[in-house]
């Protein structure tokens, strides 16, 4: 990066914010997905949204390209910084603007982090339904971006969903202020939702109004045993037909039992099933757990479910959750290869039989472990690595097996990215779950928003 | 509309579906609107997706201009033909193609009544909940082409809310099939999003996956009457917090003074207040109504509400319904000059005093009538013609005072169409609510879907 650029990015936001520190370049410059060689040119932390606009048209005028960046917790490499990129980090836009009980609505700077905005709420008597693992360090502008989902979609649905507001600099520098906060605008098209989940390659959020909701009433959890994977929906038609389920979560006995090697945890019930579905519901009246014994009782009768617990505090929801939450740091020393992939929830159970069907065929040698949010559909396929194959073999042999994995996806009608976006992890599959006109007018409409290709280029797609 | 074209259209759709009757000409040619003269040159009536296409690549090879129609219920102009368009129809493509219990979704092809997915759904023991007036002949195209909205937005949401899967013919004849029914699916632009509300100016809608849901309970309505708007909200919040509300709906004390004038109707009690608030909520444990009570005396102790009364059986609750549904029938026959138009719910009472005092001072003749979705910040104002003014001079008055209103609506960052679209009627406003930014991308995206600007040109519009 010539120092002509990196002066003029000192002149703008001031030297205490522009940073070219191996540790600050390696730190920025990559996302979770941890698979790419960060390579960025420098880091610029702007503190205002005419800082990010003067930045991005410095950007074009200079010609260079801008990596927008968030908590950096996604696992597609989309925030990565790989090809000598200026990252804009939002860190330092941080603030909570405002609350309003009455449209019950919060207002921040795209910076600020998920966790603050769920308890600022909660503060408030309102509730910020989106929620999932990397609360902790993800910034609502980078949930933005990606369209976070998560736990609690079946019930509460997407970021999407909860985004009444957005102010975005395009890539030429322009700001949008879209929707303001408006329940009902029917004035042309919502560029608001262009802008959800296309993964700062349009646009680099810098402020949002969020919707909030009633706080759910005490959340209970049972965990069911099954032995059939296509008895899942079965039991989920029966208890969503008479209770307000806030999650509907799936893993199998191979995730259990690696969660019960690496924790100090009991399994939920003596007997082993083959899969386990952890449900949980708003306890919201005084018949609420008798109904709910009833539609246990009723998926015993069937013989859909063999056994389980239901919670009867909240620390004993927590622990019932924690044999969910915890399997992804439990199979992380065997180095898994992630896919994050959807169908609609009546196909799950061929999607996944197929899938097992193929590694057995293809890797006899491969242990897989499935998880996920099987109420929507959306489940984490984790291949583990054999101890005598290196990481880089192991890599090269699961990316010949994607194509089949995929292929598969798309005679289904289903998505080869459910929740964790396209980035660079994603990319070259595109097309199987996006047709090529799609992909041209994706294009035309990158082209519209940043004409010079300033943001977030190579992501997604190439143009 | 010279032969050689119709001769083409009878060739691919047979000349039963392809009339130049005026009668058809004229049917076809408006909607709801009744403000523009119809001008159509052809109806053309498909019945398959493909047909769909090749009518759709015939108006680029011949350069003439398509007006996709749905049930034209529409109010802005949306699907009217005033310039010699051919209207493209979707009468005849009015399938339920499938339903799916495990999924809740139901697909059906686009000229699908609303009021029949309604009650397919509730035989299937689900729901769509997207209620308004015109369920009984508006077209699901329809309402995604306009993002319809209507009583139940403030539980519920608008039409967006509920399309999972989109089939889309797009300007050049393509094919575009969105989302695939998909809760998550986060592989580039959400295309569906930006068809959503397009007003049929990117692409015509052929079929679509909607998500269905649990149907409610007993659904129970309180009317309260309150002596000041200022007072509307706090009472929201008292409800919203402690019970489900499915609708908030709003009239003022001459709204309901019409409806009396034109039905048999009661007060809803005896004493009169300046305005209503029609609550309803589901019914849903047995400590329900004990806690809309407690609510009710709340807002009597805090001096919000002065009287009140609750539905006691479904027909009661249909009389109290009626007092709010037939305000737009009973005023007819001074035919209102109708804005449909939104802000922020915490701005509501300080937009509405505003806009009585415009038009006050402007038109101390005028009689203005207040309903809506307060709810949702959604308020339909209707100008009633004074007896002396000829509709054509009352419409220029009134459009004389729109910019003073828009002026307002623009510094509360509100919206001058809510729900009912902008098409013919709102076009020359559109600024007031979009930028000039927004504007300028809005119509290369339209270049990018429709090169040659054959759907519904002059909507929304000029390109």
């Amino acid at each position: 990066m010539n120092n002509h650029i990196i002066e003029q990015l000192i002149e703008l936001v001031g030297k205490d914010y522009v940073s070219s520190d191996p540790s600050d370049l390696k730190e920025y410059g990559q996302d979770w997905s941890k698979i790419f060689e960060p390579n960025a040119s420098v880091i610029v932390r702007p503190k205002t949204t005419e800082q990010v606009q003067e930045i991005v048209k410095l950007a074009n005028k200079e010609a260079f390209a801008v990596v927008p960046s968030g908590g950096r917790t996604g696992l597609s490499g989309g925030a990565c910084a790989t090809n000598g990129e200026v990252v804009l980090s939002l860190d330092r836009m941080n603030e909570i603007l405002s609350i309003n009980s009455i449209d019950r609505t919060l207002q921040c700077q795209a910076g600020t982090i998920t966790k603050q905005i769920q308890e600022f709420a909660s503060e408030h008597h309102l509730y910020y339904p989106v929620d999932f693992a990397s609360t902790g360090s993800s910034q609502i502008g980078g949930n933005i971006a990606t369209n976070a989902g998560g736990i609690k979609v079946i019930r509460w649905g997407m970021t999407r969903d909860w985004i009444v507001g957005l102010k975005v600099v395009t890539g030429t520098g322009e700001l949008l202020d879209l929707n303001s906060g408006l329940v009902k605008n029917a004035t042309g098209y919502d560029l608001r939702h262009l802008i959800i989940g296309s993964e700062g390659t349009l646009g680099i959020v810098v402020e949002a109004t969020i919707k909030l909701t009633t706080p759910p009433k005490d959340l209970t959890v049972m965990v069911l045993g099954l032995d059939q994977l296509s008895d899942v929906y079965p039991v989920m038609e029966t208890f969503q037909q008479k209770l307000n389920l806030t999650a509907f979560e799936f893993f199998s006995e191979q995730a259990l039992s690696k969660v019960l090697e690496h924790h100090e945890l009991q399994r939920p019930f003596e007997s082993t099933s083959n899969f386990y579905i952890l449900v949980e519901f708003e306890n919201d009246s005084e018949s609420t757990m008798d109904i709910a014994f009833e539609c246990f009782e009723q998926a015993m009768e069937q013989g859909w479910v063999v056994d389980g617990v239901i919670s009867q505090s909240e620390s004993q929801a927590e622990t019932l959750w924690a044999l969910r939450e915890r399997i992804s740091e439990s199979i992380s020393v065997h180095t898994p290869y992630k896919n994050d992939i959807s169908v609609i929830p009546s196909k799950v159970a061929e999607f996944l039989s197929s899938v097992d069907e193929i590694v057995a065929k293809e890797y006899p040698d491969f242990e897989i472990i499935w998880f996920g949010h099987i109420g929507d559909g959306n489940l984490h396929l984790n291949i583990l690595r054999p101890d005598d194959l290196t990481i880089d073999q192991f890599v090269e042999q699961c990316r010949r097996v994607n194509p089949l994995i995929f292929d598969k996806i798309k005679q289904l009608d289903g998505s080869i990215s459910a929740e964790h976006g396209v980035g660079l992890v994603k990319k070259d599959y595109l097309p199987y779950s996006r047709s090529e006109v799609e992909i041209a007018l994706m294009k035309s409409i990158k082209a519209a928003f940043d004409p010079k290709g300033i943001l977030n280029p190579g992501k997604l797609f190439d143009q």
